[in-house]
């Protein structure tokens, strides 16, 4: 499965010493746009290009929080939902326990320049992949 | 409804020119606060008496996105899920046109010092109202 | 002067239970882009316009921090420091006490889509005024 | 001199598509504290301790924009200046071709719990080094 390393980084604390919830979803997006760039698909050049891909709806559980200076790796798996809907599954996993921080299901959609579904043949060649 | 009014800032905004998805997450936190606040709950004073509000989990769809200028209200409803978890019943709306821009469910529970679920009198009162 | 008011929202706070300090520069940021705003000129859509308001020096002094659930202003005076550079000197004051937490000078300059200095007659016509 | 490897990520751009200019003060400091930590001393355990380190004055030239997929390092050399504060000289540097984007001056002092300036030995034995 792909995933990415990441470190907590002290900003992202709150005040009751723990990774803010708001935080989560930042280390998720990063892990999903890295997924797609390991896929060829750059995030910034679709946007660029007109082409938006958005997010419609995270469904996440929150199971333990990250403390400064713990190491984590985040995990993306594609499914697809329907024919313009793609699931991103992910996990936040603690590497030093391999404790499921936090884990969910990413429901994203693409969308062309005039707001309507579109998958564009990179994003349909990732799913025949 | 207990709601509060928020404007987008524009250091919110992603490259797509709208507010960024983790962005929302800030501003439903903050909402839950003030409706905490507002019936004699002070997070930071829970804080730093060793009880930990923690969210374990959230749904929230999005359905349409804000930009640059926009203002909107951010609504709090609670719900007890059970003996010690509560549910915020919330939604992002655009006050221009009305538009619910994100709704969902945030699940929490309340902690004490040794990490052991603890309902507080105040919270108790809370859903006693 | 031209100021806005803001309150502290809790997740811009750290572990140490006070205001990150590089919240304040989005503070500072808000408030000069509704400073400009208020003077008739709307980042969002220069920014669409190909013209990029970019900050190329900030001078900041820290004097006070804000905490949990702190009022304060951004006050914003703008100056011309050259033909294409111009000045916003900035303070952030806690309103309970009028303590200054933060001041400074943030320089910008506006760039076109060449990335040269350009001024437009907007902006021009604010340094006349 | 000591670095550190970042990249940008993209929740941090703004909607010019460049890194927002507040968050290379994130940049800035997760690059001290991990600095400190490489010299045995951790930002967190500082904190509980109630031994606060502080930004009382920052200098940045901000010289070259971040986009999307940039890697680059940010640098910290440490200076003293003066009995109780301490300037951290800090260059953020894209990789691919070396171009300083931000340079500057971060300085800090560090405060006991009642708020009076305190070196701690490890500090005091940071700046014998």
């Amino acid at each position: 499965m792909f995933s990415i390393e990441m470190g907590v980084r002290d900003y992202e604390l709150d005040m009751q010493g723990i990774v803010n919830n708001g935080v989560y979803f930042n280390y998720l997006e990063h892990a999903r746009h890295e997924f797609l760039l390991n896929s060829g698909i750059d995030f910034a050049v679709l946007t660029e290009a007109g082409i938006h891909l958005v997010v419609i709806r995270s469904e996440l559980d929150y199971k333990a929080s990250l403390k400064s200076g713990d190491k984590f790796r985040v995990e993306v798996a594609l499914e697809r939902i329907s024919r313009v809907k793609f699931g991103f599954r992910q996990r936040v996993v603690r590497i030093e326990d391999e404790k499921v921080c936090v884990a969910g299901l990413v429901i994203g959609a693409a969308l062309n320049e005039r707001g309507r579904p579109y998958i564009s043949p990179e994003l349909e060649a990732l799913f025949s992949a």
